[in-house]
């Protein structure tokens, strides 16, 4: 039986915008009642009248076959519930738990420069014992922290005339989150922007002045340390790309057809194509587009190290939207750089591209390492399932069909959230499993799906609460814990109250892009 | 016409709880359309019929006439706004403020010792143009300052073991929260429970094993030190008493009987009542009653600082609940305690009792100003207006008609939140308009509906965004920006991420009530 909507929504109540969209999206279709509000008839789809205004809108698009995307998203999400088999907690295993964890929070570092061409892919990770491995099971928590920083630095708050950029240059970023023990440094900021409207993609100032009305901080390039190089074998020089929580929403993109991406047959989801590739001469950092940033900066670092006589590593690593231009990013890589061994190791990403752009890839030697919570929504779309089935009532999406070529690239590595104590379970909680720190957890301590979570795992688990409310209750970590002081706001020397950035953290278009 | 329920729920969208609660109470008797969803008859309300289901249940009550409260209240704040007169935003004022606001956020002390029998009260600040004078603004600023500290002291976080406490231990709270400038020490932590059930009012921890089951943290006793008492000529005894934004809920409470308080014919409100007298042995913090341990305490003072031959004072303080708190114990200490000048600053607190409560106050010769922000709904309840309106429908509220002889007590100073062009107007803002930091704002700064607001006014405008939505956006403050780094979680040495209070600042009944 399909899961009422209403109650879909309420697991999403920690994303209130998500949460709003998804209640005017359903409100007048579903019912709190146990059963959705519509029958199934061989015509399609057909509505209970109720006759209220807002309702009658929506069931009018209903009716005249012209399905709005609220509706084809509220369908769409009904049946992914009722695909998903998520299982009931397990409080047994639950009361076994020592909660007070009072254990080292950090894994020790093994020196892998021996391995390091069989971590990074070189098999393609063919043994699945391989993916299970301490060694990678470090290296990937190391590329997930790259990516959740995107996040953590991520300012957010409509109200600062900043929001939308990270809060800390790009010197201090490892410093302010804790990750310079990680032994990387930063060397490039990117911006992104994007030519086509994406929902809820870009985050905007409110304030009449903003220091970007276009673009966004997307990721950065960071280089391992003389230290880090020497533990891991090579030069490594590592793309992070900032994902969405929002790309559930993103379906009439998804809809629209596949762009082609280089010389060949390779095609690739329109919006994700459009943040990688947009630029505008007008805006203050998008002269040059996320595409061209990235890759100036990277081939210029590969050039650097290389005339050194180093061995040089690209590693690029991304969490949703980030996953999907990781992607994006190393086939232009692998087409432009020769020799270059590539990695992508992306966590909870959707599908890209055709088969032509998974192929190529290939080709290139690109390695590609895709984490995937079994729970989590996002890495099943787009595509032929659940959608089809979703949608077989609507003639007009249904001739899309076949150019919905949507396929999958690389080597997956499966990760169970009911094999952890520490998580919630129940269908409640989508952007919980579709979280990253709930993804490096299960990174942590997954074992495999019959065996009990790993005893000796060391990451923090209150880290999982950082943006959802993911832990159960036993732990007392609240939910989306992570936030700043009073949102940042400072008194400066008079006693007032603003919200600034120290100078160094302003963003400022001449220090961080070029602007040819 | 009476505005959409609909758009006034949106307006307590920072407080999502309230948000729910009306929602839910509203559901299905308002639309969002411009009309409510009723047709007045003779015979009262005659709901138009959609015929979903939770809808009809709530329908069903009006229909047998056995109004709920949610119903109940919908009606009165339907009808609150019916009679507000808020005025529309003037831009013209706003575009003429200096934001940067570079000025000392803090206004000098003047010695006020020869004239504190006159800024107390003694006159009954029968001269209008007293309330707005300096000296007087500035201690009703400071008594402010010390009922703020209640909200922002106290622990809401109900994934917290300490939920419903206070964060600090008595003899950092003023430290902590910036106030030592105020010239007063804490001496006693006041405990609250009750015996009857409040709407929200008891903030309860989830944790298995919390401080207490019963009880929260109601407010404090402070005694100015000695500078202090030099400049106000006089040793201050404080009490500062906590409020509730849910006072709105109480609608059942205002309709019970008043009950008696002393000997005479004073009568005041149940809830109120039952908040200042209940106590039960069996719990931790409530084995002496919120009035026994305030009296208790402020007999000590009196007594400690009459033996040294000093004048003693005592002021009580609180806003909205804590103002009627105030005055019950403003009463209580009159009944009790021979020649102390008593003085209550309230601020946007509700009707407390009838005719008789507020003669005795007077003959006690307790002086109260009680401070309104004319669109702040609290202090109009309870009472005749607006209720005695919207329920003329109703015959069983009706007759209780005749108990409802709540009356307000003291000299009123009547603020105007139009009168500020930092604030946000319009009708959608009523939290922001109960806001305490919105009272202190308007204190510091207004002079009357037809004079723009003081120019040098000191305090720092960005606190009224402290806890809810009402500058404006020109100031870029942010929204409820008063919070915690990581919601007071702490790394311990094992780098494990808890939510821990420092030792010291752990409640303990040992330390903080005496068990007699």
């Amino acid at each position: 039986m399909t899961p009422p909507l209403d109650i879909v929504i309420q697991s999403f109540h920690h994303q209130p915008n998500l949460c709003q969209y998804l209640s005017s999206a359903t409100h007048g279709t579903f019912h709190r009642d146990s059963q959705p509000s519509y029958d199934r008839t061989p015509t399609g789809l057909e509505p209970v009248r109720h006759g209220s205004s807002p309702k009658q809108v929506l069931l009018n698009h209903l009716q005249n076959k012209t399905p709005k995307r609220e509706t084809r998203l509220a369908e769409s999400f009904s049946h992914l519930l009722h695909h998903l088999h998520i299982e009931p907690p397990s409080r047994a295993k639950v009361q076994h738990i020592n909660w007070d964890l009072h254990k080292a929070a950090v894994s020790p570092k093994q020196v892998i420069s021996e391995k390091w061409h069989e971590i990074r892919g070189s098999t393609h990770w063919n043994d699945p014992s391989d993916l299970l491995h301490p060694w990678l099971r470090r290296e990937i928590v190391k590329y997930g922290e790259f990516a959740q920083a995107t996040y953590d630095a991520f300012d957010h708050d409509s109200s600062s005339e900043y929001c939308g950029s990270c809060r800390y240059n790009k010197s201090k970023l490892f410093d302010q989150l804790g990750l310079t023990r990680n032994g990387y440094k930063v060397t490039k900021y990117i911006y992104a922007m994007s030519h086509i409207e994406l929902p809820r993609w870009l985050e905007r100032s409110h304030v009449a002045d903003p220091w970007s009305r276009d673009s966004n901080w997307m990721g950065y390039v960071a280089v391992s340390d003389d230290l880090e190089t020497r533990r891991i074998g090579r030069r490594d020089i590592m793309v992070a790309w900032r994902g969405t929580v929002a790309l559930c929403e993103w379906y009439d993109d998804f809809l629209s057809d596949l762009k082609s991406i280089g010389a060949g047959e390779s095609k690739v989801e329109h919006g994700f194509l459009s943040i990688y590739t947009s630029k505008n001469c007008a805006t203050r950092y998008n002269k040059s587009s996320a595409s061209e940033q990235v890759m100036r900066e990277v081939i210029e670092l590969v050039q650097i190290y290389r005339e050194k006589g180093e061995e040089v590593s690209l590693t690029i690593t991304g969490h949703s939207l980030g996953g999907a231009l990781a992607l994006l990013n190393a086939h232009e890589a692998g087409a432009i750089i020769p020799n270059l061994p590539i990695t992508v190791i992306s966590f909870g990403a959707p599908k890209v591209g055709n088969i032509a752009f998974r192929e190529e890839l290939h080709q290139m030697g690109v390695k590609t390492l895709r984490v995937v919570v079994k729970q989590d929504l996002v890495p099943k779309m787009p595509g032929h399932f659940p959608f089809n089935e979703g949608f077989q009532a609507f003639g007009q999406i249904r001739k899309k069909r076949s150019e919905w070529d949507y396929t999958h690239v690389g080597t997956e590595l499966m990760l169970d959230a009911c094999s952890s104590p520490y998580l919630k379970r129940g269908m409640m909680n989508f952007p919980g499993f579709h979280n990253l720190e709930t993804y490096l957890h299960l990174v942590d301590g997954y074992l495999d799906s019959t065996t009990p979570f790993r005893a000796d795992a060391k990451r923090d688990v209150a880290l999982v609460n950082k943006h959802c409310d993911m832990l159960v209750n036993e732990l007392s970590i609240p939910p989306c814990w992570y936030q700043l002081a009073n949102m940042g706001l400072v008194c400066d020397s008079h006693g007032r109250s603003k919200a600034r950035r120290h100078p160094d953290d302003i963003p400022s278009p001449t220090r961080e892009i070029d602007s040819t």
